[in-house]
């Protein structure tokens, strides 16, 4: 009896998430082996020659040659988000299957560039990864949501609070991430898209503050950001995005019908544990995304996995992925020039609002 | 021993709020008498004849004759908001204290009247009562912002959600409210007034859909409104505003600030009572505003009561009241130009942005 | 017209709970007028005659004389529970109303000479004050209870846990108080008797510790306890009771029935405010029973006001109390000498088992 | 470079919990390899050959022929209880490490020759799998107890309450299981056991009822029980065990201290999903045990098969799962027979109290 066939992954950097995607693909995906990773940096590498190396997984400094690996299926793609985009496609033009960490670009011309390689290759899976759609909580509210239990959803309130990193780490990250809504609102577009099933937009506002990191400005950034969203049907929904939580990952989302509403996780919670202290009760929260998360990137790499063993349609659709770097680089813009964007129906960007540009205000 | 002095309290308008009111100062007011109440509507007068006349209140037709009730020392309005003001300012005239309720008007103009002729009666007591402000929790939370633990307040989010009224009262109503934004979120923009102790806004952007009652489109009012307030500091709030809450009162408020956050609400209950039944856990909520605030109500006619009897400050005051309408009736003209409305640093408004006017987009 | 007859009243006991009432009674029952007071004690009558005779409340150091005050129509009595009885049966015998503060007394044989009394005068009220039935949580469940939703009611499970006294103030009040189940676990036996019904007890088991007040021990009584009810219609109940609550006042209760549950309180909370700090969120609770059920306590003086003007049924039978009183006093030996007591199902009380009698451990 | 070792496990059992254990070593461990598995039933190996024989794992029906299967490591014993002491006693024999599911027997002396027999192999891992202690709740609340925020650990209230299964499957699985409190409570005795740190039981206590199932009776058995239990050190232990829960699983555990208190689970739920709808919010619960503790038997597994290979120090001490099974057992028959239990300072029983027999009593 012959042993089922695996799909190969390699991993294309080793950075933060890098080192998640690479650690479980390695041991969280029965039907994946990890065969080959790829960093250009010296000490990522290092880490991998020392951890991964020894079970028998190719280690590489250059993209090319990994993709010229024998025997890869697949590639995992979480570098940095200026490069997404061209490695994703020349991992298409090598006929592996990808999967791209969110976002796909910054802009969405350069977003679509993946989508129309990806369209020549049906034969290929091509997905952006945007965690929250494998999130159990997600889904569940999303399988309540389509099973009509609110009526007819109208109306999103979203907040992706980021638990603050003193470090500042994310002031020169800002230099390339496109912005804070690029980087991370665009998780809150993506679920305004998936819960209001692809909704065109009509309009976006923002606005935005610098309440901890002055030094963002320079790039155009900000590091407490709301936005608000018109769509094409009548449905609205508002972010709050933050770099400056302070007990921890705070991603909540509420979705309101004409029926009732549904939330995920308005009140964060770590465990179940609760401590009685002298003036009252306390609890913990995840320190990161991924302590949040975890189990969603499982998921997320055991489907994508599934579907290039079994030619299945992947649960994310790229034309999606685009349309969120659109709604998120308008709002971006948005704030910045304090001007309102907007969409005729068709879609197109139409002059936006000539409002006085945003005066830079440091608190 | 001379028995202590006590305030004699008239009441204007016996509505929903109005027969609140006239029973809070009735019961719940140790050092108030109810002494008189009025109104113009048949019924009201009926209840009020049925239910307060045997305990020796007088009940009055014209509010005019009830300004001349012997020994009355206060009013407390609570009629339809467009005769606020007109009523407020004919108590001054008439040398009583005044408790009025929620807008002063709904605009700025005449709102500002308002604190014109107050300011020409020092010796008088005028307080618009913004209920939350009353509120034990959010005493606690003002409290505990302003001893600094969450360093400093930089960003609010608000929510005010009223249960779906089903006989759609609100929608004629809307003919004189003064739209969702000068009628319900105002509460909203009076706790950011307050938290942001009284800081001046810069622009104010909002959005807008009836999910439930077209009808209100022909008064310029919509049932679920979002909107985004710039303060001249650099602080920021957002509000969300709906009159199609299924569950119950949802009136919810996060204070951000750069070293904590402190919530109010956020996830509304009745009581302390849990429901377990088969599939999960239950809890009820308030079903309306009074069940929610009740309390509130009668900490304000309490503390209003001693301010008049000893000569104290209001604990709100007058002319952040008129600031409120000011941003609450910005808000509105916002939603419904679709349009940013931007004020200079004097706090004048400047012209706002020429963006396309807002479709009106029924869903 | 004549003004509404109100019920004149007198205090008796001025210590943290009499002032209370006393505060209470003259305050927030608008169909009461506290009309006198009286204690043993100088420095609780030297409070009175600051804060009540003012206005016009008589302040007394002999009960008797209180008894005889003029046109005093109800006595509350919240003094030392070794007087209760004695004190209510003369106010009977005075032909006054009468509100007393739970236990009865300390032994069952006590209790019942005050039900005696009672019995001989049916024209009088006399309630003994048990303070969560006035509270709306627990009204709320009893009446969804009552109403099916959870089918028969079988599970109890209560605890009453008073928030640490550092001063150690309950040491020597255990010489007197009849013990923790006597003095704190009523509450929650008066519950299950509540909720089952008054269903007759068949037997208690018990146990104890002296974690944090080892001289407890002298007066065979514990700080930590727990104790199990099982009654002659095969319904359970167990009660957990400690003075050691870091948090604050935790009185939670269970009640579990063959299709569902209700809880009351499971994570206690002052108010609707939660703090967001480094690692978590906190929230405040209550810090003593006043602060959980001061509105209960208010809602009892309303009601039992009523009752005696109405001339209606008190809310809690005064039988109930004796049969509360037997089962704390009940628990309390059970405890003292590890044995189970047993009744029969006349309900009264057979040989207990002759256990090995506890040994007494301090940890 | 050679792959590292991996441990070879065989699983016996496949009913409910062993199809668990089986696909849990198949997917979920990385260092394991699931190589056989064995069940005396047709349908559960029919299931096994369809499902995990495809994959090359060998499927057993005697339970000898699989301790002979080549190359072998380990046995994770999950069949009936009856059974666990002699096939884990067999599996040591044939040089096997052990996995045994709880309790290791209904009584603490076939218990015991489970340790005698561990005791002469110390080169084997004997592990009896007490979920819960993998739990990362739980192990968080382990961690800040030892570290000691909470003071001296001294009172735990423990529930276990599975949701009810209408099938009535547990009344006939009563004949063997040893009673509610060996089959159910054994979890909360052995929390008990580790968060005192192996404390010396003294006395136990116990009563229950059979709301739903009054077959149980014929078996001794109940469906809603409670205990308490006293330990040597002087701390105490109450547990509530039901199989009538009907919103879902609800374990729930209190851990009381002099200087605070932690819980675990006091309010079960699903996931972060809250529900709005008329009335009120609503969530889900975990609808079983699997569902509340997958992750905690995936850690167990993944420990297990690391101690296994790395030859360290199971987790779990052979001589508590028998400690466990003495208290559970003597609740069990301290609830039958209607006396406490006591036990000398040596641990040994020394005669029950005389009580009178419990009646039996149908709600």
């Amino acid at each position: 009896m012959e042993p089922p066939r695996k799909l190969h992954v390699g991993v294309v950097g080793l950075g933060r998430m890098g080192k998640r995607h690479a650690l479980n693909f390695f041991h969280n995906v029965p039907r994946a082996i990890l065969t080959a990773v790829c960093s250009i940096d010296d000490v990522e590498r290092e880490w991998a020659t020392h951890t991964l190396a020894p079970s028998g997984v190719a280690v590489y400094e250059n993209y090319d040659d990994m993709l010229r690996h024998p025997g890869m299926d697949a590639v995992c793609i979480s570098t940095t988000t200026s490069v997404h985009a061209p490695q994703t496609i020349a991992a298409i033009a090598a006929g592996k299957h990808v999967l791209c960490e969110k976002p796909l670009a910054t802009s969405t011309d350069v977003s679509q560039t993946v989508v129309d390689a990806a369209t020549r290759r049906p034969d290929l899976k091509v997905m952006c990864g945007f965690s929250r759609r494998f999130d159990a909580s997600y889904r569940d509210a999303y399988a309540k949501v389509r099973s009509g239990i609110i009526g007819k959803a109208c109306v999103m309130r979203c907040q992706t609070g980021d638990v603050l990193d003193p470090t500042g780490f994310f002031v020169n990250y800002a230099a390339q991430s496109g912005g804070i809504f690029v980087d991370c609102a665009i998780h809150d577009v993506d679920l305004a898209l998936w819960f209001f099933e692809g909704a065109k937009v009509r309009s976006v506002s923002a606005i935005g503050i610098t309440a901890i990191e002055p030094d963002l400005l320079q790039y155009n950034d900000r590091d407490n950001v709301m936005g608000m969203i018109e769509f094409e049907d009548g449905r609205i929904a508002s972010v709050y995005t933050s770099r400056m939580m302070i007990a921890g990952q705070e991603d909540s989302t509420e979705i309101i019908g004409t029926e009732g509403k549904l939330t995920i996780n308005m009140i964060p919670v770590a465990n179940h544990v609760q401590i009685y202290k002298p003036g009252g009760i306390h609890h913990e929260l995840p320190q990161n995304y991924w302590e949040r998360f975890h189990q969603a990137f499982t998921t997320e790499a055991v489907e994508f996995t599934d579907c290039c063993l079994d030619d299945t349609q992947v649960p994310v659709e790229l034309a999606s992925a685009v349309a969120a770097v659109e709604i998120a680089s308008a709002l971006q813009e948005a704030m910045i020039t304090g001007n309102k964007v907007v969409f005729d129906d068709k879609g197109r960007r139409i002059s936006s609002s000539s409002g006085q540009a945003q005066r830079r205000t440091k608190l």
